[in-house]
């Protein structure tokens, strides 16, 4: 028998944050390669009831706010002290708001064993005109760390009632840490398989979203699956061509994971990018996103339409807008600069999302 | 100028085939390279008020009965004669049901030009114990000539009233020909690309619909979008092993095509096959699909059940029914010998789905 030498902390504790944990502790009693106690580092909240919440989670076996009548596992222990909660881990799951990672990173930078190993489950990695912003790589980058991610398909409600869902793990050299993630992870309804393509994995996560954009687009001027299903191929086409351009090393297999057209179909399907871009469509583009953000999302923010802002701005700079026709056609009609119903209008400027025959797949 | 050397004839006007000499009949007016006139062999049928169906298409340039409503353009002419209708063509559009493809072939022996070319739009080849039955090489052997095939994620109706749609051209070799086959569909709402994979092609437009038959048992559970789009994924998977250990030149690429995964998503988020097993889940696989077929379809048969049987006869005489535990598991659950859940249920035979870890991918 292997000693246990595994120890797990998960930072973060949100919705997604609490399913992770509960999945990773089923895991952790049951594997003897790891501890079975697993850390959550919880943003200490005060709750109505002058309570505390990581009290509360202790108490209840529940986060109470976020992942309500869902137990999470007795070895589950909330810890609002960040730095308490990673002393001792070797594997540090990162699961937070994409805009707290590096505040977080710089708070745990030499207060994390110098064997640990990191994994990111946050989707929404900023893509800036010299490049996207991987998250994975920030996490490197501040704690001399490796680390994967992982993604897919994954409604985090949906896991937590045990719903049959798979994800993804990225990775970058080491499979055996991938497997080891893999471990942590995959259960008999959640099933994971890992590649080594973090960037790709990663791009998925966040790419789709724009897609899931146009797809709305399409619900609201009412024009059918079939249109549907063809915006989704032709974003899904672009998400590849795009993370390939990037990235050489991008997989065209990746995109065939959960991370990609599972991903992607789930995201197109429910999803607050596609609910929103649908009322767009259908007030003819005449209230603008921030309103219907405002009125539908009680103050969330749309990632598809920010990182629709921010790809086109790395297409316009590097002078691959013709390459792009969806993601470019989302932002103009996001900004007011087209209709919605651009999103399948070519007539004017064919060959636009297919060149026409044998060359239609730009890779 | 090039000269008009290419003369179309299609071959059935069923709703699809109506829609197809549509589109084509557009374009041969557009195009110089095609005679305008756009030939449709219809299978005669006296309609109720007495009317031949192929002169009332003359008369009204509509399919009265297939596709009401839709002008086919005055450069359609129907002719319930075959030998007539095919006897100066150069270009064969096959697109009649499938049962009938063989016997139409015989007709034609001796009677089409030798320099005709083909393309099939027909889904639904059989999948015998000694391989797929291709609808493609049908119609190849049985007259000497090439064939093509056309698929995608293509709602006849939808298409008819031009909302944006793509579809696949597959050929054998001759890149020129398939270059002609694209001109002649290709609009600005129906977007057509070609792939060198008829095999591949041909294939997703089969093997879809025991995907769609997955998807429909997931609706019926009601385990929601995540579960859904993880089965799609798997199906895609499943279709895209299966269709390489056939024919070793199927190429990945294909089904990230209109063929592959946006047929997909349209068959699993509309049709007959999704629809009829998500009733049968809803009733825990107490009413027979052969129950089910006649009261929801009025006498027309779901495809998806009996090629998922062909399919699983091939698994099990060629001993790969454990890589397909999906299109094996449909079918089991369509004979009754597994419940509708046994589609998500796997943790007394994991790894069932994926393969954990790093060798998830078959190929």
């Amino acid at each position: 028998m292997t000693p246990a030498s595994s120890r797990v902390t998960v930072v973060g504790s949100g919705n997604w944050g609490s399913v992770a944990a509960k999945l990773i502790a089923s895991n952790t009693l049951k594997l003897h390669s790891f501890h079975d106690e697993v850390r959550m580092w919880v943003f200490e909240e005060i709750l109505p009831s002058g309570e505390k919440l990581s009290q509360l989670i202790n108490q209840t076996n529940e986060n109470v706010k976020y992942l309500p009548g869902i137990k999470l596992g007795k070895n589950v222990v909330a810890d609002p002290d960040l730095e308490n909660a990673v002393r001792d881990a070797t594997m540090l799951v990162f699961v937070t708001p994409h805009q707290f990672v590096e505040g977080i990173c710089k708070r745990l930078v030499g207060k994390i064993r110098t064997d640990a190993e990191a994994i990111s489950l946050i989707k929404g990695m900023e893509v800036k005109r010299e490049g996207p912003c991987m998250i994975s790589s920030l996490i490197s980058q501040h704690l001399g760390i490796s680390c994967c991610v992982l993604m897919g398909a994954n409604i985090a409600n949906e896991i937590a009632v045990e719903k049959f869902s798979e994800a993804t793990v990225g990775y970058r050299k080491d499979k055996q840490t991938a497997e080891k993630w893999v471990q942590l992870f995959n259960t008999s309804y959640f099933m994971v398989s890992a590649v080594q393509d973090v960037e790709g994995v990663e791009l998925c996560g966040t790419l789709k979203n724009i897609v899931a954009i146009a797809a709305g687009f399409v619900d609201g001027l009412e024009m059918g699956n079939n249109t549907k299903a063809a915006i989704m191929r032709i974003g899904l086409r672009e998400m590849k061509t795009f993370s390939k351009l990037l990235f050489p090393s991008v997989k065209d297999s990746t995109f065939f994971e959960s991370c990609g057209v599972a991903d992607l179909i789930t995201t197109c399907l429910g999803g607050r990018n596609r609910r929103c871009a649908e009322a767009f469509a259908r007030n003819g583009g005449k209230r603008s996103f921030d309103e219907l953000e405002a009125e539908m999302l009680q103050g969330q923010k749309l990632q598809g339409v920010s990182t629709a802002k921010e790809v086109y701005e790395v297409l316009r700079h590097r002078g691959w807008l013709e390459l792009f026709p969806l993601f470019s056609t989302v932002h103009e009609i996001c900004i007011g600069r087209l209709p919605p119903t651009a999103i399948v209008e070519y007539s004017e400027h064919t060959p636009k999302f297919s060149l026409v025959g044998g060359s239609a797949q730009f890779f």
